[in-house]
């Protein structure tokens, strides 16, 4: 490896996790969930600005190693029994949550004279609730264990995994303009399946793990074995379909049902607290603020389109918090699902590469995931429940 | 990023964290540092036996950012005033321990018909005893506080800083082609330049970082600014012509210092726990064990100068427990002086990466650093004075 680039990495990862925490600081200071500064601290560092943080492979791998440590910290502080209680309307928050922006996304891309690929690639960009915002937002307002937040965790995932089905569904349509009911309904089945497989046979893969720690005595072995456990998780989820970063989050679901779950929980915060803060920081890196200048014409059709997403991706997501029953604040779950993250963008990516996605709909699908996911931190903490229910 | 590519880093990372903590254990159980486990499972994990760890170059930035950690965690375990108590006889352990390796090495690789900077290099990469080992040995055996105890510490912190000035001349000789003492003096100058004025720089700074650290709130803010200013030091330490880790391990002085040592301490060890093993499993991974069949006639000679370098290489530093004055075992502090671990393996890389050590001459020189950090943990036990003086 060169020597530059190995300093140009230090100097990137260093001003990420300075930025981060700066700009996370004065957040929380302004009342605001101190992801949003991680976020902004991206834009400010990322090509389009600074320069600072490049989206170099060493920048996203940690970032990618970062996402799934959350997730897996997530799963940690997730009780499996209190998921599965407010399994049924976390369900339908999810199934309302992505008709609803795929309906709003499709039809007004085909009423701005796109074509039905282009309208059909919008519409699915939208779908998806990025679950690494949502629970790091109920983790900063520690809401992650009320009712609310185990509903709108329970939704996101449900998301992650039907968002790739839908990927899969559309990439299909993409490459051969028309798609077997039969190929999504088992691509549907498959993602579940591992989820609930990575469960049933975790619980003692993980309870036989931490004995053995317990024997040991060798330095860092609890956090290490942690660590590898989650990537191996994300890892096995992957190669059976599903996301890397539900492997993750079933890793932690199952660790956390050990009695050293406490333990484990403490050794990798500080982890976590190195390699996450990368994540946000890079999302933000990708945020190109040039296509923002709305005095620049050429911009314009982009904005108004992605305008219009911002308001049917929110209004749908919003909406789908009334699915939910039971005594809750709906405005609030709805609320938890608008952000758009990784996998929208993900979306838009593809689109862009297969040609479904023209270049103002593809600037308007990323200007539209970044916009909910901005959004999302201050609505949480303005419409958050006074009184706290633990489910 | 290819998809591909990152499950293949995923793979690779979990991999040898479970590998490391897994022979690091065992390693423990047999009497022997951990470190020689991990070391072990690069070897196994590594391209010449499994594959399952290949030197990427994702590993290859976890496993830099790893000994960039590690020489931070040992700069905030390091009391600069304790040592500088037994300064007197502790510099002239270092200095006796570093000039009869180096003259031995030298000499050795010389007659073995390799090239002046092969010789220096390998004679260099003699002198640097390893401080993690010999401090985590001394631990095991309660003798960490005796006079001999602290003494070895000293000479090994000596031998570290003077390691690291010895690895920057070497370095600038490899690049420049010849040996200038002018040169060599310049790097001395610069390397101790820098670290004089990291540390009388840096001890304001620190507190000052601390200071504003204590006054935030935001989560995660201790171990990610602690991280950050270790890694921008290790950057301003290259930047200024001396080695990275000399940067990271001044910052580790600076800030075992403040009134939140404790705190980063605790805060670090576990990111170091994750990051380290990454280092001492690359190191393992390119060491080609093709090369230690001794059945292949042309793997001879570099395992005959293996063979002579593990008696120079420990003689040497043996001898050098004599230096020392005062009322304390000798032979002690000279085995204490044995185990070449990190430094070592670093001079190693370096020599690999710039062609001054040519494949034999670099398994010669890792397999030497193996068998003297595989000697030390008995004849410690076994030479270790039965009434312990504290100093």
């Amino acid at each position: 490896m060169h020597p530059a680039d190995l300093a140009s990495f230090l100097l990137a990862f260093a001003s990420a996790l300075l930025g981060a925490k700066l700009l996370g600081e004065i957040c929380e200071r302004l009342g605001q969930p101190a992801v949003l500064g991680e976020l902004l601290a991206g834009v400010l560092l990322g090509p389009s600005m600074l320069g600072l943080v490049p989206l170099s492979a060493g920048i996203l791998l940690i970032a990618e190693v970062g996402v799934l440590l959350l997730l897996f910290e997530v799963g940690l502080e997730t009780d499996l029994e209190e998921l599965l209680r407010v399994g049924g309307p976390a369900m339908a928050v999810a199934v309302v949550g992505m008709a609803l922006p795929f309906a709003g996304g499709y039809l007004l891309t085909r009423a701005a004279g796109f074509p039905t690929l282009t309208a059909i690639f919008v519409g699915a960009a939208l779908t998806a609730t990025s679950i690494g915002i949502s629970s790091r937002v109920l983790s900063d307002l520690g809401l992650l264990a009320s009712r609310e937040g185990q509903i709108i965790l329970g939704a996101a995932v449900a998301d992650d995994i039907l968002g790739l089905v839908v990927l899969a569904v559309v990439s299909q349509i993409a490459a051969s303009g028309s798609v077997s009911a039969w190929q999504a309904g088992k691509s549907a089945l498959l993602s579940f399946g591992f989820l609930l497989v990575a469960i049933v046979a975790g619980l003692p893969l993980g309870r036989l793990l931490v004995r053995g720690v317990g024997r040991a005595n060798v330095r860092g072995i609890l956090v290490a074995v942690s660590v590898a456990f989650a990537l191996l998780a994300a890892l096995g989820a992957q190669a059976a379909g599903s996301a890397a970063i539900v492997g993750a989050f079933a890793a932690g679901l199952v660790l956390a049902r050990t009695n050293r779950s406490d333990d484990i929980r403490n050794a990798v915060r500080p982890t976590v607290d190195v390699f996450a803060p990368i994540f946000f920081v890079a999302i933000g890196a990708q945020v190109d603020v040039r296509y923002l200048d709305p005095v620049d014409a050429s911009n314009r059709p982009a904005l108004l389109l992605a305008l219009g997403l911002i308001v049917v991706g929110s209004l749908g997501k919003f909406a789908a918090g009334w699915a939910a029953w039971g005594r809750v604040r709906r405005s609030f779950i709805g609320a938890g699902m608008i952000p758009r993250g990784e996998v929208g963008l993900i979306f838009a990516q593809i689109g862009k590469q297969n040609g479904a996605l023209p270049e103002p709909a593809f600037v308007a699908v990323v200007v539209a995931v970044f916009a909910t996911t901005f959004l999302t931190p201050p609505l949480l903490k303005t419409l958050r429940p006074r009184r706290v229910e633990t489910a």
